[in-house]
């Protein structure tokens, strides 16, 4: 191929590169009421009923570490990831389809343990397996996971639907699965400096953030809450990126601008201490540490106190603004970041 | 790990390691109508609704080989083999999701050359590509596709259908897709064998089996013609395996024997031609050769000339008998094979 014809794909980015496939989608259906670029995709079955679906691809050694992750984690792991994007659509998922490519050196046994790791998670979001084909691999273990969740066509939350005066809200705390992240690399450094001594990590005093990391459980409660309630968020997603990531996405697809007070941002004492020990800002940690799985989401003002009847696991941190203001961090000491939107 | 606790995969065999995860499978639903096991899944949406849920994963060096195989011929295959499970089950594609998984040495242009293959694929079999994630890679291209599709419940036809005294049928010609492989592997060598040279593959007089490897086309026109005659076969599965293999399925799915008569069995002139210049035996390319895509299915007999007055590109290889006869392949010269079912 010819020089100037080989652009990297580093030199425009991987959400450049989505761009580009976002005119390559084929048939343009009009039972599909949303494709790419929410938490999962709508598609209309039958009288107001739909199913969002949604799929990811993990490798060892990006986007998993076998060497810190035990099996049965990593199962439970990958599940609670794709059941996380249907319930950001507000929906209820039903189904889990799992396939795995699987190289030598792994055992009958250690597929088991992911697979009852699978299994557990699917007990605890009362969805079914599927779908379960395993093959050969040369090198690394390839793990690819489908959801397909229901809903009544007008209970769906998308990003879009955020409005100027909504409340900003996120569940739980963030930040801790970075921190629980940066904990395991630092016992792995350890171990490989010592190694073929007798090397223990001490995670015990660590383990909620390594709990967080290892073991997210997605936000159903907060999902059952609404539909107890009757309260519908007016766009909701789910946090995987870091929520300053999520807010500009957002922002950018319901095209308005968001204020957030940093300060009322909830991180855990023990995300605190380990940032601490690290010596690194702790607000990097809960603006832009991924894979909390807590839920970002906006409300019009009054279902504030309704919500808190039932569920009070979620904080506010801000509103949404005009546009212009794109995305405003307000850090309570007289400054403001200003963020573009995506 | 304990060595005794360290057992293969290799030792047990993949359909082993699955059935092992069929007892792992979560929560047992009662809207999933068929679960691991099928062509696609089946859950039940709404009043008779169905969905049909399929997904694979493809990974560079494992199943397919970028040495002779263009990105966008790729893009294509790929939708088509997702499409075609949902077509096994006489129901319609709706979406199909895509993800990619992209080492550094690939360019933009290479990608927007496999998303044109997948866009031309999904606009030939009317679906809206409606996900599509791209990450980075260590090492290999790592591609994951879902296809979603629906169906009325009463229209889906399942592997178990089958009953004694039906007729087998088969789509198409078999075995080509296997001749163009071993065609594209043969040039491969050569290739190799003679690099630094201005060698050229000659490709042009095995144009039809090195296309039947390449841009495999589903078979829409068979599930059309039933949609259109109300003809509903009573099982069917897509030959992506080898013919025996399908059959051994069938037939255990079923809890029927079969009997083949393998002079039927439909193999193109171009296909006969590879299997005699590379001196091997073209039944077992028809017999256990993958990917042709081709349909298998179960006909009450008095449906097979009523099919015939829309649709007349399959042939009747066989015909269900009661289980004890298994997979019994009658080779018209006074012998019997008999293979166990699985």
């Amino acid at each position: 191929m010819d020089e100037k014809n080989f652009k990297t794909i580093q030199e425009i980015g991987f959400s450049k590169l989505i761009e580009k496939f976002e005119s390559k989608t084929g048939k343009k259906r009009t039972d599909i009421l949303t494709g790419i670029g929410d938490d999962a995709s709508v598609a209309r079955i039958e009288n107001g009923k739909v199913v969002c679906t949604t799929s990811e691809i993990y490798l060892e050694g990006v986007h998993f570490d076998l060497t810190y992750t035990p099996f049965h984690h990593l199962g439970y792991k990958i599940v609670t990831a794709a059941v996380s994007d249907i319930y950001a659509m507000n929906a209820e998922p039903q189904q889990v389809l799992i396939n795995l490519a699987i190289p030598n050196r792994y055992s009958v046994q250690m597929m088991e343990e992911l697979y009852k790791g699978i299994d557990a998670a699917a007990k605890d979001y009362n969805v079914q397996i599927t779908g379960g084909d395993s093959t050969a691999s040369h090198q690394i273990l390839a793990i690819s996971v489908v959801c397909v969740g229901t809903a009544a066509e007008e209970d769906i939350v998308y990003r879009n639907g955020a409005k100027k005066d909504d409340v900003v809200c996120v569940t739980g705390d963030l930040g801790a699965a970075l921190a629980g992240l940066r904990v395991l690399l630092r016992e792995k450094k350890a171990w490989e400096e010592t190694e073929g001594t007798s090397f223990q990590p001490d995670l015990e005093k660590y383990e909620y953030v390594v709990q967080r990391q290892l073991v997210p459980v997605a936000r159903y409660d907060l999902i059952n809450s609404f539909s107890e309630l009757k309260i519908q968020p007016t766009s909701m997603i789910d946090i995987t990126q870091g929520v300053v990531n999520e807010l500009q996405f957002l922002g950018k697809r319901s095209n308005v601008g968001i204020e957030i007070f940093s300060p009322a941002i909830p991180i855990s004492f023990e995300t605190r201490n380990i940032a601490d020990e690290m010596q690194e800002d702790v607000d990097k940690y809960a603006f832009y540490g991924g894979e909390d799985f807590e839920m970002l989401f906006t409300l019009a003002e009054e279902n504030v106190e309704k919500l808190k009847t039932e569920f009070d696991d979620f904080t506010v941190i801000g509103k949404i603004e005009s546009k212009e203001k794109q995305l405003s961090i307000n850090t309570g000491e007289d400054r403001t970041i200003k963020i573009d939107l995506f």
